[in-house]
């Protein structure tokens, strides 16, 4: 049994974090903290909590005494604020895993221009907390920087054409939609419920921040520079991520090199489900699970590829991957925890 | 390890039982039948069960092999034809656990009145399938007639009342609604998305086949002879369903009296989260575990009793309720498989 | 051609009624007011108003100019705010359509209990605003008080039994539901999109504030003291209400004497079609449009009579009424501007 | 007073239509056909009709009666039987209106390969039903070959463009979702309401049978042979069409030469609205009306343009675009019976 900690458990990645970290068999959740709620429990804000959570709700004022106690620190705070508590932390053994955005960059200077703030512990050891892409760092990593939900689907969906150099990297654009929980908890009129339901609209087109997290990891596979556009909207339901990735083929590669490159990359992979070439994941098929499901389209005429992927965007794409990290991290079983059947219809 | 068939798998309330089933420890799922489907793979019809599942659908016409093969089968079948089933495992030690309506009744005349249809095995040694009411005879039964989705919400918000005479049965209303998943997966005109979507109706309005389910727990819990209006509705959601359910108090019932009947019967429940007086269940904090949320409501200028209770329909509404039902008459922990935590938001 | 201004124009059914004036023939728009956002234009805040509305929002604290220069005034403010508004333009020849609560109440002490709140005009000429019931006092009322969206479609369904003495009155339970609209635009998080979405509860169980709104109707039309239990439900969609009506039948009431007292009551209503016995309304059959679709059903049983009535909660339940009444009020044909096809799928 | 026929009115497209014409005061419905319901009356199949339809639903078979009665003729039919009727009616002097595919292509070698049906009226007298690009020559045609509901949104979206010569017309991708009346009113599993309510996914990717409708009007309106990617996308709600469309600006190009393009081109266009650059259209905000707002981004990182377009798949994308192109051929004010206030929330 291991000691976890949840930093800023009230949003939706947080909760969900909870949901997951009790029925781990290894895990004894010792301390979750909240800033609005100090004092409160977490099943007076989560009602569907009630008789699962007793835990009273801690501040991070006592982020040294709560590091010194656990053996992980989960941060699920707005960006921003893990750096700071990453560095309270520095000197102890305590290892970290960030569901934000703040260690997910090896160039902190394009996090700072995307994210419009000053990074204050630039030479952290950290990872890019996407485990089926650097699992091997993600096993020693003292800061793990869990990847985004978007940015999931997108890697995940091309990193095998990207790796094996069968697309031209520039030519991508991924279109992707999420429901609506990837926005957070936080009130605001794009969001109340009448003005949503029934509704369907794009947002931050070329701008979202998960476009240069996209970049990193296509040029860190493929070792081309890398500008992509990334295009997100917002589907009126409450969980789950689309992408679907265009890319056009280079001159030399046919459709048959396709699954080749997927099979090789993630045909051991637990929560990669390859549906193959001609298929269509829907969100559905992986809602409430960990998996990814990836199936790609040639179209013949264009020579592009169209790539589609389907996650849970508060598990694959954000509280399941990150105990899927723990688990690496803390050498548990990969799944341990995380073996949820997608809930259908 | 025991042996566990599925009859009848491709409804709703069949896959839901091959979710749970599929992380239960104690148990091996090793027949699963569909006439409709023979031959093919689970996963084909229901493609989030990729990778999980690789059982390919046999035929009932089997079924005496089935059974033989079996230490319980499960028969999620629509009503009419697990008297059949039930039949030709007469002579086998195979015990069985009905998710449809044919073991729910002890008088089969009310069957027979309500459904339409003869009932071919009227000697059959049964037992209502409501663990919380019913679980000294669940541990020992040949056939649980599990209890149907609206009349476990309806039976379990008001058998304390019932029970402890604190309400006048006969002046029981229970207005009640439900996701879209309970009416099936077969197709119809009602159901057909841009129908349902952004719309509210009720159906069956004095003639739902749950309401004569509903009096027979009542009867047997308060010992009158009770009639009942049911009024079933419509939501436009997945799953879910909420029952309010009305009484009149009787005379000499003060408001202080209601909590105690409630702790007294539920007070160490598992499934069974009593919120208490002034509260309100949603049905989102149950979704996609076996909890039923129940609260109420004194209005002193009427003196009636609003109950109110929310359950997942397909979760402790049939197949969570059926694995309880499995994991009672097993002599398993009750809440073995079943330690979902509800799936929010 | 008339002149008419709105006051508080920015909830949803002050933005219904901009949009229902838009095509009125006979009526200029000549003053929309916000406090909150004076000085702005109603597109900035409704962007479905774009190239159709360009006044800028006034301010309320010039209401005896805008009364003065308007024939008639709605008034979409929250409760508590038209009793004011009311009595700066006690003096002018302008008529007031409140399409709030202040003016609801015959009996001003009833307001005063519910709504917590002083009544400041209790002696103001007044009609209550339900056309089918108050249309010949409707006509030359100085201030008309819309009714309530839950308690027009209550009163409609119950007034021919109430008036025809054929049922119970104080055997009356209104179960009902409402689309998400009819909670406003204000942000909470009951009402925050993921929250609701795949979700149904119930709210003010015996204390919501139309309870005595269509006791006092009942009161009026059987002559007989009435309290009734009055319950409603969220359900996860824009708009619409589904009203669910049970009552006792009297003794000596049979089912045939039902269908004659609607269509006594109901028979030239432009508004109502009477679906009648054994039918069933939905929300999405009324969407968009002024109509109250009502059927019913006799539970032999019990004997009682279920009525069921379904209205869109801004238009027949706001907007479409308050116009309805302008019409009566000003002499036009009672359909103009309201000749809606209801919007389906 | 024109008279009009609407064939094959059972369908939504055609429901949509038979709504629109309800208020239209230049025209009678005098036949309306149905196959399937022949001798039915509308408001059996679509209650929201009650007391608004009379008709009783003819058969097609007398389709040269009906032609010789009618002035224009709509047809809601699937593909490939509207070239049966028009040929039937060849020398009447009725007009025609298709809301099907059948009329949309100046090469009917196009339409035999994209729809596997051979054309059997090829040199049938035909325009392409989009007002805003072909007014003229709607004004006189005999058939109209109403424009597709994808099609509208990114042809329009696209147009100023391609004509302009702005965008490279080959490194067009246009990714689009929408409601799920789109796909009508037959049942399928797919659009079964619990398969469907909280979900997303892509359908006929590569292969949608739009694309080469977009391919042809582009490569009209810009001189340049074009292929191009379209992808669909289902959205869980009833309306509504959101194409998301990228392409490459030519190296000479600059982000202030779009803002003119789009006004030159539709400045005047009443039922089109220029939210112009980096605005954001909803669907929600043209829902029920026969706007498409446009708005457009550029993207300097990757000179690529990305333009959004929002329209009512059932109106500007079917009927209200048919009742236009109506308006234009009879010479009727362009927006008789189309001046809808979005429905909004």
């Amino acid at each position: 049994m291991i000691k976890v900690s949840v930093i800023g458990a009230t949003g939706y990645a947080g909760a969900e974090l909870l949901s997951i970290l009790y029925r781990h068999p290894q895990v004894n959740v010792v301390h979750i903290t909240s800033e609005s709620h100090t004092g409160e429990k977490i099943s007076e804000l989560y009602p569907h909590f009630n008789s699962l959570y007793e835990n009273e709700l801690e501040s991070l004022k006592d982020i040294e005494a709560i590091g010194a106690d656990s053996d992980f620190v989960f941060i699920a705070l707005p960006h921003g604020h893990a750096m700071d508590v990453a560095l309270k932390l520095k000197e102890l053994p305590t290892r970290i895993i960030d569901l934000g955005a703040d260690f997910r960059f090896g160039d902190t200077s394009i996090y700072e221009k995307w994210y419009k703030v000053e990074h204050i512990y630039k030479d952290a050891a950290r990872v890019y907390g996407l485990a089926e892409i650097y699992r091997e760092e993600i096993r020693t990593a003292k800061i793990i920087g869990n990847a985004g939900c978007f940015t999931t689907a997108s890697i995940l969906a091309l990193a095998p054409l990207a790796k094996h150099h069968l697309i031209d990297v520039n030519s991508i654009i991924v279109d992707a939609a999420s429901g609506v929980s990837g926005a957070g908890r936080g009130l605001k009129l794009g969001n109340h419920f009448p003005e949503l339901y029934d509704n369907f609209k794009a947002y931050n087109v070329a701008h979202h921040r998960h476009t240069p997290e996209i970049e990193q990891a296509i040029e860190d596979l493929s070792g081309m520079k890398t500008i992509i556009n990334f295009t997100p909207h917002l589907v009126p339901m409450s969980r789950g991520i689309l992408a679907t990735c265009y890319a056009n083929l280079k001159s030399d590669i046919s459709a048959e090199m396709i699954e080749p490159a997927f099979q090789k990359m993630y045909g051991n992979e637990k929560f990669i489900r390859i549906l193959g070439n001609g298929a269509y994941p829907e969100t559905k098929f992986v809602r409430g699970s960990n998996y990814c499901d990836i199936a790609w389209h040639i179209d013949e005429r264009t020579q592009r590829v169209i790539v589609l992927s389907a996650i849970d965007n508060l598990v694959k794409g954000a509280a399941g991957q990150a105990v899927q990290n723990l688990n690496i991290a803390a050498g548990f079983e990969e799944d341990t925890a995380l073996d949820f059947v997608p809930i259908y219809p």
